[in-house]
């Protein structure tokens, strides 16, 4: 019996049924959660399982929600897959994942120099993003919630410093996705694989340089056990978003108060995570450099310059690469964007700017 | 019969009556949020009634909260003591405004050169700024919660254009709180007056300049009509956070479900807030631009840079003025701030600079 099918069926171990048992006699619902994370990965698996608990929490059990990390009911990148074929309620992933499916739910993760965990909170809250996102996913019958944010993630491990635009000619380069695309116009040779097997590939010679999250997630891995440059900000990935996604005739399908837990409590997640990494991306930071000699560094401003050219062709490419909601959902993201970046530039970072320089305590 | 005594002795008029019945009869409770905010306040008035209708839907009515404006209750400053006389089980306001019962409040509202929005969520979240401040409202006898923020904050309406510091010498400012002590020390003659006293104070003479919030709420109080000077940022506002203050008996006797309601839905809420500022502060912003001739203008670097001289004394007076709590509460805040702040700058307000400079759509 394969996994996916011993689950559907719901031949459950005695542990679970034992389990289940009493919640069905109160008349409780338990929901599959599946999710694209490692168990206990900092910030992102942590934060689905939290989100799971306060769920079956706020309910008082009436709605328990059951999580499966990465692998363990289907592989991380068919879960939303088990959601729309019915393995699974839901899903905690990234939208950007599903891109085969739609060009244009890269957006509601995030694009390269697109917006900050803010202004993507703004759009799509308030400027009309989840509109077009329940568009968008309306096709697949499911709902979508924003349920987390990285803020803005690192930009690299590299194993020679940085000068400019030329350094990163042929260098082989883990990154994904349009971040991916991103590098190799600026001449890297870019190449995806799993987070396991990352460190392997720096410390044989197979990679020069690898992204992934930030020193949160980086430093669990090891990285600067091979590569001592650490590049700042990612230019490509600069508020990456997580989403809930749960089947969409069954959410509407549940009593009012327990579609407003959902909704509820994946906004209170959006915070959540967003909170994890802002305090503890600096403490492993710390680490990184007091114990493990890393060097932090900026990114020299030709590739912040060129990585803004390179992303602009992304961008335009991804507009003009899908079908015309893809080209609605680019529009209003743009012009959500220029909008709230002054805002953004002229009093949020004029304030940190302003404090860098003249503040210390 | 006194507005209070009316409300506490539970002698509500008929339609009050009417609505209570079934829910009583279906052992549902009602709870009394008042606020210190005018209704439908943009923002804050309008998120502390989100709130409320949140928690009533997600506890599908058993937790019906009603909210209560500025002076429908009580008058807006006695908010907090309403909660802690019985009048009301909650109270939607700002932490600082108590900053007569205890200094430390100040802190979880925000100080001048102190926390943004996210900033202050990590702290409060994952750096131990929660348990401190239930160290603070279990003297008297409530529990706070995040609620809402605004982010970064205009820095004030100006008649005439500011060169320095010397611009400021006499110039009359409405400004309250521990930024109006910081603007005092700039040379500004400080005063503090109620919303809806600005304009006309404005007009006659009385005042020079003035702040509220930001582009968002300024707009509707038309300042713009007699003072065409915007500054940004206000350095001694950047991420002014909002409030549930609740009865903390009362909270611990609900059943668990109810309480992970409010816990929730506040959070979800201090993303909401956030979000209506980011997306809205921008659009009417460009309003004031477009169509009332407002010139916005960044603070000359002479005041940016006296003001955290300043701020950096009102901090520490306010640390060493209270009680061991405050100095404890201040000492957190410092600590978690000097650690997030490599974050907020090196990473976050670094990509902002570079898409201000390099990334045009």
């Amino acid at each position: 019996m394969d996994r996916r099918s011993f689950i559907r069926t719901g031949t459950l171990g005695a542990g679970a049924a034992m389990l289940a048992a009493p919640a069905i006699a109160q008349g409780n619902i338990t929901w599959r959660m599946v999710t694209t994370w490692p168990k206990n990965f900092p910030g992102l698996g942590v934060g689905a399982q939290r989100l799971a608990d306060r769920i079956t929490a706020a309910s008082g059990g009436r709605l328990t929600v059951q999580v499966f990390s990465a692998g363990e009911m289907v592989p991380p990148l068919q879960s939303l897959d088990a959601v729309i074929d019915g393995t699974a309620e839901m899903s905690h992933g990234a939208a950007y994942y599903w891109q085969n499916k739609s060009a244009a739910l890269s957006f509601f993760t995030g694009v390269p120099y697109g917006m900050t965990a803010n202004e993507l909170a703004g759009w799509v809250r308030f400027m009309g993003g989840q509109e077009i996102w329940d568009e968008v996913y309306d096709q697949f019958g499911v709902q979508g919630f924003l349920s987390g944010n990285t803020g803005t993630q690192a930009g690299g491990w590299f194993k020679t410093e940085l000068t400019g635009v030329e350094s990163l000619q042929g260098v082989r380069f883990r990154t994904p996705g349009l971040g991916g695309q991103v590098w190799e116009k600026l001449g890297a040779t870019v190449t995806n694989m799993a987070a396991g097997e990352i460190f392997q590939a720096l410390q044989s010679g197979t990679l020069d340089a690898a992204e992934f999250v930030g020193p949160y997630n980086d430093l669990a891995l090891g990285f600067y056990q091979v590569c001592k440059n650490y590049y700042f900000p990612s230019f490509v990935e600069p508020g990456l978003a997580t989403e809930l996604v749960v089947d969409k005739a069954k959410y509407q399908a549940l009593p009012a108060d327990l579609q407003a837990i959902v909704r509820d409590c994946s906004q209170a997640e959006y915070d959540m995570v967003a909170s994890d990494f802002m305090a503890n991306d600096p403490r492993a930071l710390q680490t990184l450099i007091n114990d493990h000699g890393v060097n932090v560094l900026q990114f020299p401003e030709s590739i912040l310059e060129a990585g803004a050219v390179a992303s602009l062709e992304v961008l335009t490419e991804l507009r003009d690469s899908g079908d015309a909601l893809t080209k609605k959902t680019a529009e209003s993201f743009v012009e959500a964007l220029n909008i709230m970046r002054t805002r953004t530039q002229d009093n949020d970072s004029a304030f940190v700017r302003a404090r860098a320089q003249y503040f210390t305590l």
